[in-house]
């Protein structure tokens, strides 16, 4: 933030890919379901949007992708409106500090799941989330494609009943909570709005907009509505800050320094408070579940630009 | 940050000092060594540094303490401008979702401690820091005190004794690395630096000026030395902001959302960066062993400013 | 086994009730489903079924009860039958080391349950008979019905409504396992079996000739029919002996020194080899979930005839 | 033990040492310590002592080899000696259900180990014993010496101080163990102690006649001296039974069905109450770390005889 000159980001954009490019296809695409498996590994895109509405694209920006856990987010900021603090006596904040889909900490802390970003939490802020709307997939959509203007933004269906054919691990987290009855709502319906919320497809520049109210402490720059109030805001972006990235939180802290959100199908995205929102995808995962692109992607950008929320 | 006027601190200071002031005492003082147990637990002391040289102060923050574990944040800097990016084959910037003084993740994570600011990984960080400097505690007592100034910064040497009698804990720990190879020099003299570190005593401002330095890109302000690189303090704030207050830096950060550190002397420091560094020192704790007061006091400067990171 | 004189056992029994009768009560009746939580606490019933055809009965010994998890011990008899050594590919013979529902193990261990008298371990064990017999809770209750020659063996259809109302956990562990591929068939019929293996209900005295085989090399006494082979009954002792009694097996050892079996219901069944059947029943369960009068009168038991397998 | 005729013993051993002889050397000798590392791999020893005095021996068993683990059991039999009950005030008695040097359970279990035949029991029962004997393997030596008769017993100094140079596992656990109050004595004479009592050397012959008193219910039947009484033999074989095989315990009760102990020396001592007392030593270690052609000699020995406490 200290630096004098605004950098050329169409110029930081290009070059970025540029350096990128030779080394696209190294990791692998998640494969748990076969919709995701067959995605080709070697597209990379990226999109940078500034709180005065300047929108920077390269690659394939424009080709949409499943977001997978990106949605977490989304979810959360609709609970947060709904239900408000009270979120946080059914869910922590804190870093899990183990693989996301881990029973160990659940049973150790009572089916209170660390933070809502893991598939446990995740699945907790949906359950509250019906308190508060009839349909939480499609409260979602609506809030997204607001922000976004995004007419694609759509459940892709085919990777949401593929997703259901394979949420044997999910279902064990849900009932496991639901035994410590901090699930309320009926498994079936829950599930069936977690997968969709995982299926939502849509494109880098639209997923770089639909964070831009985080980097505008909690005001859609576009239309001006308010989503949340600048602590809340605040809070979000620390979750994110510190548990978006599965294993690898701490990781991307060091390597990137912004607060941001990652997903199994390949996509990143980040805000810098103030300033910008920023969405990567990449689908080849690191051992971690995060695009090793993507996260390449962010890591040059903060260092190039001296960016960073420090 | 996106706050139109300057805030008044000292006005700020002085009300948040009046705020806490009754629920001073609440919570526990540290009380594993005698040394510490016997601290009036209602002191409350806040220092304030700005960039262009600003300094505010409130309560007892000329009052000299036990930093602790904040000694740590000095003792990853300095072993990073020793050994650069070696440091990280030996120790990991993960947040732990564990105690503090954990032995679990180090025994399935082939005992590269998780993070360089908890115990465990505090020990590999002095180890490494030892193949670079000839006392280690010299070492850190010399930075210190050139960036803090403060005449009075020293060893309180009956602490040290104190903690070196009470130390089994670290013992099994540092024995436990050293059985996979991760700890490299002999226990006695690495116990003592350790115990000697964490019983360095000074007050809430000198403390508030060590800390600027990561405030103003890894530079000291007063002197203009650079300490470490831009890139270097992006890295080790972050590390502060995911893993600075042991199985309650998630909460921190979403509180506060200032990267910082904190000790069981009761201690907390913490930076904006571009802006300013804070510290904070009262001795009652909470059940994760950080400071009770101290960490109310910095939830309600960043919420009344809207000066945070995000 | 040296001790010279043969017991006189209804002395014996009838001693061991007068000793036990003043603490009954002591404890906490299983109460995590309402049709269980019923049941007056101060029952004790004690039944001994000797090889040579004598049977000896103190107490409540012909009063019914829901045997619950004592019926792993037949379901695993049963698989064996049917699958031989296969079923030990799908589940091990270790004990657990961990509260009885843990998630832990199966985590780390690929779905692979620790033994089959566990929740998780029993779960893989009916899938198995269910690819080997048309209803395997018919199955078990022919078997019982045969060997305890007991015309009251039933299911108790309103606990096992209960326990299927109250069935999260085990619905957790089950997904979970299914999620490895360590579940095969559907989880609605399977759980629905489990409940039903669970509520099976008789009284002590059927409950100790059903165990008679185990005492006999595998052989059914009264009718000569051989169950299983020595070997593997000798394996299925081992199995009661190392891991019957949830996280208090080694205590359970270390006390009786006989392999057995313990339920939620209150009641224990035990044998030693070549020589007897023993089974006892009060239903106020200590803190790892065993009967504490079923187990003091065991321990009273075999020390004082000195009969054990040691 | 329901077998008409007395088995042919020297023609049992002999073909068992035929049909084994083949895959000898399959498996790892303990290479943590260059003085077990050079040990030739395909050795192999077994000795049969019955209570009636005849003794059976075949392959290598009059050559030395280091016990190990196996002294544990005479520690224990010693402490419970000295300390009787009060022993289970500072250890437990319940499988590990994991590594055998793990801390994680000691951590949530607050220092008490276990079981005493797991390392961090081992050395409770050490600092236990040491309350009642001036050197505790000079009391274990005198003890094994008296019941074997070997006059070749003696430590093996060398394996000893490579032990302690490999000790640092150890340390962790005393010193964590000590953290909680549950180490009483100095670390440095409790670990010499230590690698001292696993370095006593002695030949199978030995071996088996050191153990023979636990099948004698606790009297040395050369001399008719009584150790234990026949409860804590009985509580010492159970303790073997359940916890004797590190985390292949409950295989190796399923597969031979005998109350035993191994080290990973090699060597496996077992018996049969009322009956024997045999060991077999081969040097070439399963993944577990116990021997892997002593296992499976013990496990032809069960099932050929049909000789097993079940």
């Amino acid at each position: 933030m200290s630096h004098a000159a605004t950098p050329d980001y169409a110029a930081v954009l290009a070059q970025i890919h540029a350096e990128i490019e030779p080394s696209l296809g190294q990791g692998r695409v998640a494969d748990y379901i076969p919709a995701l498996a067959r995605v080709p590994p070697r597209q990379f895109g990226m999109a940078l949007c500034l709180l005065d509405g300047r929108e920077y694209c390269v690659g394939d920006a424009l080709v949409p992708f499943s977001v997978q856990s990106i949605a977490k987010v989304w979810a959360v900021a609709l609970a947060l409106r709904g239900a408000g603090e009270e979120l946080w006596q059914r869910v922590g904040r804190e870093p899990s500090g183990n693989a996301f889909n881990s029973l160990v900490q659940l049973e150790t802390e009572n089916g209170i799941p660390r933070n809502p970003l893991i598939n446990a939490g995740a699945l907790v802020t949906l359950d509250v989330l019906m308190d508060h709307v009839p349909d939480p997939v499609e409260a979602i959509l609506g809030f997204v494609r607001g922000t976004a203007r995004g007419v694609t933004v759509e459940v892709d269906e085919e990777v949401a009943a593929s997703e259901l054919a394979h949420s044997d691990r999910n279902y064990a987290v849900a009932h496991f909570m639901k035994g410590f009855g901090n699930i309320r709502h009926e498994l079936a319906p829950l599930m069936r709005a977690y997968v969709r919320q995982c299926a939502i497809r849509m494109h880098c520049l639209d997923l770089c907009r639909s964070f831009l109210f985080l980097a505008n402490h909690g005001v859609v720059p576009a239309s001006g509505l308010r989503v949340l109030s600048h602590r809340q805001t605040k809070r979000l972006s620390a979750l994110m800050f510190t548990c978006g990235f599965y294993d690898e939180s701490g990781d991307f802290a060091f390597r990137v320094g912004l607060p941001g959100k990652s997903g199994v199908g390949g996509g990143v995205a980040a805000v810098l408070p103030g300033q910008f929102a920023i969405a990567v995808w990449s689908p080849a995962l690191g051992r971690f579940g995060n695009s090793l692109a993507g996260i390449e992607a962010l890591d040059r950008f903060t260092t190039r630009t001296g960016l960073s929320v420090f």
